[in-house]
Order: C-alpha cells, then structure tokens, then sequence
C-alpha cells in the first residue's frame, strides 16, 4: 500500500473539537476538528470514522498474530481483549475538508421525537408543511423519464397507472445478493405518501407487489418469503415508491417499526376499510433538524 | 495488560474449519475451528469476534498515530484505508472451548422466512406448536415472586390483574441512557402473546404504558416522546411482556416492522375492533433452526 504523506499519517495534527455521532453497534464515530491539508494549515474538516468487517480470506492469518488478554473465564467460555496486528487496513476514513456548517450539522446526533400523527395533525401540521417546503422530486420523474440511471433499471412496468420501475437503491452494493436493496417507483404521480393511499391503488400496490417479486426471484434467485417490502411513513420524497430488501438484513436502517410499513398490511388494512390511512394514527421519530420537526414544534407538540 | 500465554496468542494454531456468520454491519464473525486450550490440545472451538466501538477519551491520540491510505478524492471529500496503531484493544473476543454441535448450531446463520400468519394459520399450525413446545416461564414466575433478580427492579405496581414489573433488558448496560432498554412484565398470567388480547386488557396495557413511561422519566429523564414502545410477535417468551427502549437506539435489534408492534398501535387497534387480534394477519420472520419453522414446514407452508 502507498501512505498518504509518506511516512506520516493524514492525521498527524488532527485536533478533535467535538465529537458528533457515535454509534457504538455500528462502531463508527463522527468527528469535527482540524487538519493540514495541502495548503490548508489547521483547516476545520468532518472525519468519519467507521471499523471495516472481518475478511473471511485473511481472518485466520490475523489472528494468528492477534495478542489476547483475558477478561472472564467460566468453564468452556472466555472472553478475551484483542490487538489486532494490524496486518490489513481495518479502518474506513472519510474526510470533508475544509467542511462547513452545514457538513457539521449533517453528521451530528439530532435529539429524535416521537410524533403520533392523529389525521388532525396529518391536516393541520404535516400536510401545510409538505406543501410549503417545495422539495423538488425532479429527480424522481427523470428516473421515470429515462433522462438519467436508466442503466441501473432492474425491471419495468411501462404502464402510466399500475406500472413502475425497480432499480438497486444506493445503499446497496449491487453484488452481495444477501444485502439485496432495491426501491419500486411508480410511475403514477401525485400519490405523496400512506395518507393518500385507497381503494382505487390496490390494483397498482398488487401489481408493485408481484411483478417486483417475480423479477427478484428471477434475477437474484431470492424467493418472495425471503424478502422484507415495505413503504416509508415519513417518506424521505412525496412519491410514491416501495422498499424491497433481503430479509437476511438484519434490521437494516430503515426497518425500524417506527418507519416502516409492510406493503402486505398496507393492502389488507385498505382492503378492511378503504379509508383506513385518512383515519387512522401514524407513529413516526422527527429530529431537531427536520422541517417538518419545526412545524411540530411551532404547532406547539413538543 | 497482561496477555494470555506469555508472548504467544490464544489463536497461534488456531484453523479455521467454517465460517458460521458474518455481520458486516455490525462487525462480527462467528468462527469454528480448533485451538490449544490448557490440557485440550486442537479442541473444538466456537470463536467469537467483535470490533471494538470507538472511545472518545483515547480516539484523538489513536487518530495521531493511525496510517492512511487514500482511496478516494474528489472536490473537499476524500475516502481513506487506515491502519490502527494497536495502542489499544480493539477486538472483543468470545471462546467457547471445547464446544458442542449445539454451540455451532447457536452461532450460525440460520436461513430466514416469512411466515404470514392468517388466524386460520394461527389456530392449526402456531398455537398446537406453543402447545406441545412446553418451553418453560418459570424463571418469569420467578421474577415476579422476587425469587430471583428483585434487586434489578426498577418499579413495580403489584396489582395482579393491571400490575407489572419494569427491569432492565439483559442487552443493557444500565449505564449508557442513550441506549436504555427495560422490560415491562405483567403480573397477569395466561396472556400469551398479541393473540390472545382482547378489550378486557385495555386497563393492563394503558397502566404498563402510563406508569412505566412516568417511572423511566423520573428515574432516568427520559420523556415518553424520546421512547420507543412495543411488543414483540413472535415474543420470545409466552407470557406478556412490553419493550422500552430509547429512540436514540437506532433500529435496535428487535424493533424491525416484522417483529415490533408499538404499543399505542395495540390499544388504537384494539378499541377500534375488540377482536382485531384474533382477526388480522400478521408477518414474521421465522429460522430454519426454530421450532415453529418445522411446524410450519410440515403443515407444507414452505
């Protein structure tokens, strides 16, 4: 491997300021401090620090050369503390540099709040937000367009009311099949969110539902009792789209019952009552940073 | 620190015989094989390996002396391999050795299913299978008769038809608030699951919510908007109990939407149909090591 800065590290005159995020399950920490960086001296910069997983090929030769220390002995087990030896790169870096505030604010904790959106405060606070905050979903229409990621299309449905089009979503790697990740949109636009969900598009959640799982089985071989498929409420764009993801995720961001909804209770809750997301109460976390957290807020929620 | 057999590692001849999981993202891999344990000379073994989350305290110090390697660059963002200077521990290792096929079976990745559970499904495949497993709750009885584990309770209202005991979640460290995790276990016997509430059961699950949420405020501040609650479905014991945890826990194991069903959804449900949980359909994962999956699969489902 070729190091940066020859024998010195990138960080060699890094200060920490403030430490961000941390979160100890994913084990990754943000940090906001200051660097050289070329020409910049002391420059204010945002490190992401993330440990990298294990690699199956080179996981028993590292441990040969990996010092333990005991903490615990019972019987047949032991815990131990480990030094890995540092024979591979165990770390992902990423460095924003020189950053700005708005870099800081977007790796840092933002408090969450839990919000129970009766269809009054649905009417009242989230849908004059929605209409204000003009957040464009051009790029949505240019997938559906074919102006641009038309290459990365997995499947398509061409018709303008029960069709779609399925392609990886970024998070996904596109190769390891057991972290499979794709997103269903439709094509029919206007349909924002659950709220505007009834009757008349169960014929297009169905077609989403069964055409999306007959091109994932035949493409990726995963059968559609392996996969977890769900819709956002809140969603992170006003239009409507479907989350398809392995099952063999184990709770994948995303997942989370404050978040998502499976498309299979979506269709029999609108079957039961054709009304059922104008009536009924949504749970969802907002955090300090969201628009939408300060509408609640000036609405006077918190 | 003092290291485990003088200069060598606990792993010097340790082989690889299979890989039994791995979890990119939350850093671990479960390893079978064989090493040198005392008298045991290439015994059995289960390994279990975890990356360290990063501590605050010593990350600036680390950073100063951590290789880099640059992947990436572009504009104000560049990516980087590190390689971390071994100054402190950054593995968690587990051994259980000399380990069993039982051991093995534990720690492997078991393939996952989704069973969609109609009421019909539920009376002739689930409900004769938690017949016949007669998986014992007594260590529950024993917990609310103060047999074992009285010094954990947090609060407890002893009425037996509406009260319950709150304690910590064993996955806590009763430290870290940001990551708080308590348990609500009903004083009431013979509910089993979601099944088998009804409108009779409204009082019990509003006074497990109103008077664990005003205990967790008071105890540890945390306010009910900053609290995710739920149950599970399946549970993982048949006797009824609610989960708490923090919403700064960002999807926690366990509150993944096929497995959590937030508690002021059970009781909107509920009131609106006093049967809704004798009459809905309901999602969950199932795996192939699970008792119910062999049920499941010999009703023919899979």
């Amino acid at each position: 491997e070729k190091f940066d800065n020859s024998n010195c590290s990138l960080f060699n005159d890094f200060t920490v300021k403030k430490v961000l995020r941390e979160d100890p399950r994913s084990k990754t920490i943000s940090l906001y401090g200051s660097l050289t960086k070329g020409e910049h001296k002391s420059a204010d910069a945002v490190v992401l620090l993330e440990r990298k997983p294990f690699e199956v090929p080179t996981v028993e030769e590292s441990l040969h050369k990996t010092r333990t220390s005991e903490t615990l002995s019972n019987d047949i087990y032991s815990t131990h503390d480990g030094f890995s030896p540092g024979l591979s790169a165990d770390l992902k870096v990423t460095v924003i540099c020189p950053c700005t505030e708005k870099h800081i604010s977007k790796y840092s904790e933002h408090e969450p709040f839990l919000v129970r959106e009766t269809p009054e405060l649905y009417k009242t606070v989230t849908e004059p937000c929605m209409a204000q905050s003009k957040f464009s979903i051009q790029w949505v229409y240019n997938i559906l367009e074919k102006k641009t990621e038309s290459e990365r299309i997995v499947e398509e449905d061409p018709d303008p009311d029960l069709g779609f089009v399925l392609l990886p979503d970024m998070k996904w790697d596109r190769k390891n099949v057991d972290q499979l990740y794709l997103v269903a949109i439709a094509h029919k636009h206007g349909l924002r969110s659950l709220r505007d969900l009834g009757s008349d598009h169960l014929p297009l959640l169905e077609n989403i539902r069964t055409k999306a799982l007959a091109a994932i089985k035949e493409k990726f071989g995963v059968a559609s009792h392996q996969m977890r498929v769900y819709l956002h409420y809140q969603p992170s764009y006003y239009h409507l789209h479907v989350h398809f993801t392995n099952l063999r995720l184990d709770s994948p961001p995303g997942s989370d019952v404050l978040r998502a909804h499976l498309l299979d209770d979506v269709i029999d809750n609108i079957r039961s009552d054709p009304e059922f997301y104008q009536r009924t109460t949504i749970s969802y976390a907002l955090r300090e940073g969201d628009e939408l957290f300060k509408w609640y807020k000036k609405a006077g929620y918190f």
